[in-house]
């Protein structure tokens, strides 16, 4: 496991007023949730038991059940998981010592778990053109992509993956969508992957819902594909009270809506006000995080400023691959919150 | 995973009013933790966010801290996993492709975890003895053992134990203790695991504090050797809401006291019950559940009898290595649920 994620405030003996360093969208009103989970705990039967007293479904096929109506895909093609992190680590021992394309920069968890299984690893740095057709280098066995990209906030669209899906039958895609509700750009359902025999779809309930303490994904595919790996997870790695939320969520769908114009747009003010400072350099973003090039200066001290003088908190991104000590990445949490941390990144770049 | 394990109450159509299936001691009165656990869902900050709202640590080390200052051994010795679970797994995959003897009949996922990650397996059905100088079949890597044995109730005795792991230094030892709060047999603890070079222990917080649903336990060992698991777990594995109550369970141990004593009396009385019956048969056990054969018909009928004609719940102990269709096995729940347990089961024996 790499050091050096996002959300680590356990590192700073000081509370943090603000978080960008997630990109968990934390304005996402989940009172009724935490309201049905309460009572949850609190609605003990006559020995005192509540529903943690139980185990939860070895394999949790009734959220399975529940999200593929909701998809409109068979129960079949879904799996349940404990956070996508635990279906990026099961891919990973499905097709062990296999030979793995991951698009970079990108979540550093891929290579993480293809190393764990003795993946032969390459990085590419751009997908192959139409001009190419769509030919993915011939040995590859597994292309990795995460779509919106985790640091840079890009997106592939969903023509170009469907051609790279039927240009390359032997190659398995492990599409991370984890950030997919997050972007107007159009994305990839469970529904349309299910129809080829070689793409996962990873899909975050910690990442739209913004309760990653909880631990919820899911991923969805051909229910060939999905049989290789519903055959390796372990038993009752998915919690109760996870199964319980995802139920909520399935069932009251509505209950945590949120405005993703105006996410997206506050997102994009906030780029505008970093590139104002012309110390900083931004990539184009389809989504509510960015990616960030420091001209001066490394990303580790003014993560390390923000912290302690600002109770701050940002993505120091220098070990995602390809990338160097001056990138970091933040997430918009408002027009408010945004124009604090500009201030107190323009403070730190006076000084 | 195999099918058919306890606590699977979800396969009936209609609420089990007793569970005897699963081996979690249900009469642990948990309500302050329930309290403080609800507490801190409904206690959400000014942005209505609460501890699911962020990751957990991606190691849960400030729980492992926690645990060591308990037991009395350092940090490093300690691994908070996703349940017992997840480090039975995590072991069979850092000791890939070994030799591992398992000492039956015991819990299925050891067996379960070697086949996935291409174990080369031995059934033991009794250990070497004193006479033989406790030496294992030479070419075993590992000894898996589970003390309080599931199913059977039995243990093996510290001293025994110890002279296993000098007489096969090369062997690790993982001793699966999930039950040992639960037996007054004396038990090894982490402190003394973490002497020898060559053992691992497995606790189960889900099993002690009966919690199942919430997934909670560790593995203490030598540091060199719970390094080789540390390397390859999976980050963030441990949800917010167990590293919650592992936190306060460490802080408040005395809330959850059980009267073992009382316990095991009723355990030994609903043996004895069963034995009357004159159509069962009954292990010797140290610890609250125990192991029956059916002298007429299958666990599986009167496992069907009990759910849909008296609301009770038993588990069927026939897909155990070397038992048969006969075996069944109960968990004691205190006298009057077992009394009436017993004469459900005598109906059935009547019909």
């Amino acid at each position: 496991m790499i050091q050096g994620h996002g959300d680590d405030s356990y590192h700073f003996s000081k509370p943090m007023r603000l978080n960008f360093s997630s990109n968990v969208y934390g304005r996402i009103n989940l009172s009724e949730l935490w309201l049905h989970l309460a009572d949850k705990l609190q609605n003990t039967d006559e020995k005192g038991h509540n529903l943690l007293s139980f185990y939860p479904e070895p394999e949790p096929f009734s959220l399975e059940t529940e999200i593929a109506r909701q998809k409109g895909v068979s129960p079949s093609e879904v799996l349940v998981t404990n956070g996508a992190t635990e279906a990026i680590y099961l891919i990973a021992q499905t097709f062990r010592m296999m030979h793995s394309a991951i698009l970079q920069p990108t979540f550093s968890e891929y290579a993480d778990a293809c190393h764990m299984h003795d993946h032969r690893l390459t990085q590419l740095f751009r997908l192959p053109t139409a001009s190419e057709g769509y030919q993915l280098p011939p040995d590859v066995c597994l292309l990795w992509l995460c779509n919106p990209n985790n640091p840079t906030g890009s997106t592939v669209p969903s023509d170009v993956l469907e051609a790279l899906f039927r240009a390359n039958p032997r190659v398995v895609f492990v599409i991370d969508g984890s950030y997919d509700a997050f972007t107007m750009q159009t994305m990839l359902t469970p529904k349309q992957v299910c129809a080829y025999p070689n793409v996962l779809l990873l899909q975050s309930l910690t990442k739209r819902y913004a309760l990653p303490g909880l631990r919820l994904g899911y991923v969805s595919g051909n229910e060939f594909l999905l049989n290789e790996l519903r055959h390796r997870r372990m038993p009752w790695s998915v919690n109760a009270l996870a199964i319980e939320a995802g139920m909520f969520i399935c069932r009251h769908g509505d209950f945590a809506r949120f405005d993703l114009k105006q996410c997206l747009n506050e997102a994009s003010m906030l780029r505008q006000l970093l590139i104002d400072t012309k110390c900083v350099d931004v990539w184009e973003t389809q989504t509510h995080f960015m990616l960030c090039h420091l001209k001066y200066g490394t990303a580790a001290s003014l993560k390390e400023y923000l912290a302690n003088v600002h109770g701050m908190l940002i993505r120091d991104a220098s070990n995602f691959e390809g990338l160097d000590s001056h990138y970091f990445r933040v997430a918009s949490q408002g027009n408010e919150a945004n124009q604090e941390l500009v201030k107190a990144i323009r403070q730190w770049l006076a000084e």
